[in-house]
């Protein structure tokens, strides 16, 4: 144990997600040997972030005002909605500079061990929102895992008979990628998802 | 990028050690979640450590005055000075409440790759520390790799003709650990170390 204020700062350090005692102790010797000016900066963000960030009333995406960037973008399509399981998926696709349109951040995805549930997520919210706007389509971004999968074939049944365009990503090969080492799960797909050449 | 705020905690995160991009993220998304309450203490934490905590004056040790908690108490004896890397090992040292002297801590081991030379510790203070004092042993409890070992002899020629009693930890199996997976060295460091047993 250390004195107070070290052990305090271990303690509260320990945590945080992914962050073991080990750790919680090398950042805290870190802080102690840091500028306090760096540290202050650090301790500011944290502030920063709990008083100032908030999710989207319309999507559900972090955001710094009542809607977020995005869903305040007069530049962006409300036709086509692109469904994902939360707000670093947002900035993922984002970086494609691929879709233009909006999102709709469900929250994360249905796991019955986790005892997530689909009223946990936000898809009474995204039921309302389809209902009165234009949206002509809804892709279904969910994560290629069994839960993302779960949530995706739930969504595709809510969303039938509504006159939507639903469609989910792409599963395949990773681009840069060994087809060696590419699980079994993922060459099905790719050959199930096989696209001709024009020769 | 996410929105300001988030992007701000999450490039504060990633400078502490051991805290890449993606932990910073997952970390900065868990401080979205969490309770201003909990955030609010480890902001708190941080701030107070910068401000309270300094080295000790003697030992070098952490402390929250001049000396540190164990300088400061008189149970302890002077009479045998336990010589560490870092606060980090007087709190393991501690730990096994086998010792019921004092410290002298180093601030690192000689390691010329990196850049750390003799003058760069606090070998010098731990001079001073024992050409005025009452020690009559001097333990050094380095660590037990190559940076450690070169202290140790460095600081063992430096004590001789002192007319102190200089002894290092001894190296052996772990305790509980399992001889087949011990590396070579550790295994002939403790049939060098071997000690009989009176039948």
């Amino acid at each position: 144990m250390y004195e107070g204020a070290v052990q305090d700062l271990i303690d509260e350090l320990g945590r945080l997600p992914g962050v073991g005692p080990k750790s919680a102790q090398r950042i805290a010797f870190h802080v102690l040997a840091a500028e306090s000016e760096d540290i202050g900066r650090l301790a500011t963000a944290l502030t920063v972030v709990k008083e100032r960030v908030r999710f989207c009333v319309v999507c559900g995406n972090i955001a710094e005002a009542d809607t977020c960037r995005i869903c305040a973008d007069p530049r962006r399509s409300d036709r086509i909605l692109c469904v994902v399981e939360e707000p670093k998926d947002v900035v993922a696709i984002e970086r494609t500079r691929e879709f233009r349109g909006k999102y709709h951040v469900l929250g994360g995805a249905i796991n019955p061990i986790d005892g997530v549930g689909p009223d946990d997520l936000r898809i009474r919210e995204l039921m309302s929102r389809l209902s009165g706007a234009e949206v002509e389509e809804v892709i279904l971004a969910t994560d290629p895992n069994i839960e993302g999968e779960a949530t995706a074939t739930y969504l595709a049944r809510m969303l039938r008979g509504m006159g939507l365009a639903v469609s989910r990503l792409a599963s395949g090969l990773p681009v840069g990628g060994d087809l060696e080492y590419a699980d079994e799960v993922t060459l099905g797909r790719a050959f199930e998802g096989r696209r001709r050449i024009d020769a």
